[in-house]
């Protein structure tokens, strides 16, 4: 297939009824499919059954001899700490397990930044006129609703492939308005690339207008690999150290797409006055968190092999799927110039850059018949895509069976929007 | 034994000797005793070790035949929340079932009161000069933290026997500034006393200053009975809606105490507004709560009669060291003058007026003969009892034989302490 700007009126119209009497058919299937959200596959839960009678009637003590089934425990068992330690990039005694919500824990950050301040605060944020958080867009849609809750500006940065465009993000860091900064840098959501050395290396080091400025590192997909290739980034908070930054970065964590998404725990790491700082905050709020849970997660994963060994049957149920997303964006978009799709090496999603000013109407497409994708739009800042273009695939959910069949769909809508976008702007154009 | 105020100076005297020898021969044992926290005993942690093989390797679906590992159902398990109906006197749809920890949901619901407001709410709480909370008094010292961590001015009011004196509460409550109150309702921590009817009419009827004011209702101890009378309370919510308040009660409670201290499920009832405000703050934090370990207690505690029959089974456990506490203090104390003390019919506490003045004393005391006690004032806003009076006695995590020993010693420093007092009153009159 050429690409449909090179078309004649004539080839394009005969395109057009091609793609969709497909899409038609397509409909006329009746499907009813799910791609909106990065959820692991019951066959993903089932690789973590194991625990579900963990601990056990008689195993509720620590390492430490501690009963994990009372009060306590604030700063999450040390066995835990340590197996996520490699994960985490932190001693253990720097790490904290929470709940079952790293979400959670950046929420309460933020809370606390805004009524307390962080360490280095001149004043609570709340206190401030107003403030404002980097943004690299797209991203993940659940950090921007924590800033829209709050009156937090965002301020996009785009994304360049080795992470945020860091010209960009250094000219916006130095606002002392500016308090943070989204960052998911391994695998990154939603369009998976990986922050280079040379990133990592200038978030740590750039100057911030605000002497309390915070990254916060949401490393969601730290072992979540979709090829062999087990990619490392480099250690952010040993970059902030050497750059005599010790405190700008507050790094999360879970093992929601580890064990169970709904029943996992969640980590924070930071230098020793940030965990200082959150052990406060925490100890207002809660006697401690679920140690049972914890307890669960080390008897179930054990070590560092266990953990890898484990990520391993995931990469072998997932990565097909997201093979499949590939494949039929290959066969029917592949030389047509109507979009461009990323190729993860890890993390939860595809993302994809249809026609600009076609996202919307793919979501409209999909939906007509029966496909269910994330709203265009979704993963910028208040969900304003300023090119309606970014679309994002979350193939991991649904069956391999139901990938296939709703990236055939997928493929034709995208197609399809864009022959319909062409068609109107050679129209209008003719017309003017 | 007579009042030690009516003894002559020799006879008090004589007294103090022998008392203190007393003490010096407990001092002498050198015991290492802990009556300082509400914890469960290890043997009250085992009566829930059924749950720690739950729910089992292949038993995952709630009723609706959600799968209860993934993401997902931020209001709860409609099984869990039916299960715990009757504890918190809301339909199912009207409860939220949130992780390990109430006090975690108090927190949120200030955290978002200051910073988004509650419905009715005028503007945030922290955009408010100054905002504060009526705490009856001597209280719970972690609701206390919570309005000390946020600047929220504690008012305190005290406590009748029926719940907090409603004169004072009534005044207090008519400033704009009050945005709410404290209440542990049924076995207050720490004086066990039960809101009377009257009390809860009050409650929900009386004029506020402000249209957003809230009854923090923490029923931490609704099945908790000591006797085998279970006490009822009015229902809050039903009192609030009838007096045309249908907003002001936020209900709390807890499975921590029921069954595992660290494990357990919290809930939230209110109204429907109430309950949508939160729901909508809620899902800006976390995609959902722990729902295996809801599963884990409705599979464990079957129904409101499991549930009863569990609560006997504690009650067989810890009523006795609530004896043991009463045996002491009535032997070594009663005719005395220098201490009252509650006689509780459920909860976790047992809370002493001590002589005036002498409550650090008897905590210093106790800690010279290895015996740790709740610090003194800690049961007050800012640690600050006012007439140095207020010990907390906490018998339940010792064993029978340890509280037996814990209150002997108790008593005497009690005693001791209001013997020396006594004397140095004597000289500062004779001297004067």
């Amino acid at each position: 297939m050429s690409a449909i700007a090179d078309l004649s009126a004539a080839e394009l119209e005969a395109l057009r009824n091609e793609v969709r009497g497909k899409y038609e058919a397509f409909r006329a299937r009746g499907l009813k499919l799910d791609m909106t959200r990065g959820k692991p596959a019951p066959e993903q839960l089932d690789l973590s059954n194991g625990m579900l009678a963990l601990p056990g009637n008689a195993d509720h003590f620590t390492e430490s001899g501690e009963d994990a089934r009372n009060y306590g425990g604030l700063q999450g068992l040390a066995e835990a700490r340590a197996l996520f330690l490699p994960v985490l990039g932190a001693p253990p005694d720097r790490i904290v397990v929470g709940n079952n919500s790293s979400l959670a824990l950046m929420h309460d950050c933020i809370v606390w930044a805004l009524l307390k301040g962080v360490p280095g605060s001149p004043r609570p944020w709340a206190k401030e006129q107003e403030i404002a958080f980097i943004c690299p867009s797209p991203g993940y849609d659940r950090h921007f609703a924590i800033c829209e809750e709050y009156g937090v500006r965002m301020l996009p940065a785009p994304m360049t492939g080795q992470g945020p465009d860091m010209d960009v993000v250094e000219a916006l860091a130095s606002d002392p308005a500016v308090k943070g900064m989204w960052c998911v840098p391994k695998y990154s959501n939603p369009t998976g690339e990986i922050y280079s050395d040379q990133t990592v290396r200038r978030l740590a080091s750039m100057r911030a207008g605000a002497p309390d400025f915070r990254l916060f590192w949401d490393n969601a997909y730290a072992v979540h690999h979709l090829t062999e290739r087990r990619h490392e980034i480099l250690n952010i908070l040993e970059e902030c150290e050497r750059a005599g930054n010790p405190d700008r970065a507050f790094v999360f964590a879970s093992t929601s797409k580890i064990t169970l998404a709904g029943a996992g725990v969640a980590f924070f790491a930071s230098s020793a006055a940030n965990v200082r700082w959150l052990l406060a905050r925490a100890g207002k709020r809660t006697i401690g968190p679920d140690k049972l849970n914890q307890l669960r997660h080390v008897r179930f994963l054990r070590d560092e092999a266990g953990l890898y060994r484990h990520m391993d049957a995931h990469r072998a149920l997932i990565a097909p799927k997201f093979a499949a997303v590939a494949e039929a964006l290959d066969r029917h978009l592949a030389r047509t110039g109507v979009a461009r799709w990323t190729r993860p090496d890890g993390g939860y999603f595809i993302s994809v850059d249809a026609a600009q000013g076609t996202a919307k109407r793919v979501v409209e497409l999909a939906k007509e018949a029966g496909l269910a994708l994330t709203p265009a739009g979704a993963t910028w800042p208040h969900g304003q895509d300023p090119h309606d273009s970014t679309l994002r695939l979350a193939p991991t959910f649904p069956s391999l069976e139901e990938v296939r069949a709703a990236s055939e769909g997928i493929a034709l809508c995208i197609l399809l929007a864009a022959i319909d976008k062409q068609c109107a702007l050679r129209e209008a154009a003719g017309g003017a």
